[in-house]
């Protein structure tokens, strides 16, 4: 499995809302160290309570599909930290889960898979031109 | 230099709007593998792109001081993934800057030190207690 398959597989378990997938993608073997942030959340810690977040958002989300763009990854060792784009198309009950989100996700290398640790997303309120446009 | 001094280092950095000590808490060995997010922000990548944003969000903000609450440390290998909470005191012109922002900072080991390649920092818009409703 290389990198950019565990972090397909991340968004493709969302998208069909497989709880068991989901279960799959992240590690098992140091479950306290697993942590998460979906976009405009607070930081959430420990595997239980990951994938019970995981579970919830995918109960409410009744379509979501990810079209990912600006894909980076950087291998040291035996983690890999993967950046993205999420550009999102859903239908969900709750706000600010639409649109575009930035996200970071870091994956450990476990024999011959990689095994997800950290998931930060956040929501991109700006665009780059904007920002950049501060102080310069 | 412990994974905590150097992720000290970043905030201190901030603080003193220091570019030369915020050049210094960023690794120089892979340049273009670099990625920062500031909240609500776009992904920026590469080193100078990087500096350049700290640039002028510290020439923007006449003051501003870090608390950090619930920093975790995972080491694997060379890579170290610290999370934790900024709470943050602030006077900035922009707005979006002040309250509670949570942030992933992926740190590899040269040598003697540690060094930043990543920093995701993303707004907490709920409460935990909020986002826990959705779905349970």
């Amino acid at each position: 499995m290389t990198v950019e398959e565990a972090n397909t597989a991340l968004y493709e378990a969302l998208e069909s809302a497989d709880v068991d997938r989901m279960a799959a993608v992240w590690d098992d073997v140091e479950p306290d160290a697993l942590v998460c942030v979906h976009p405009g959340w607070p930081m959430l810690r420990g595997r239980a309570h990951v994938l019970r977040s995981f579970s919830a958002i995918m109960a409410g989300t009744p379509y979501i599909q990810f079209f990912l763009t600006d894909v980076q990854v950087a291998v040291t060792g035996d983690v890999a930290v993967v950046t993205c784009t999420e550009n999102i198309l859903t239908a969900v009950e709750e706000s600010g889960s639409s649109g575009e989100v930035v996200a970071t996700n870091v994956f450990v290398r476990r024999g011959d898979e990689w095994k997800l640790q950290a998931h930060h997303g956040s929501p991109v309120l700006g665009t780059l031109e904007e920002v950049d446009d501060d102080g310069e």
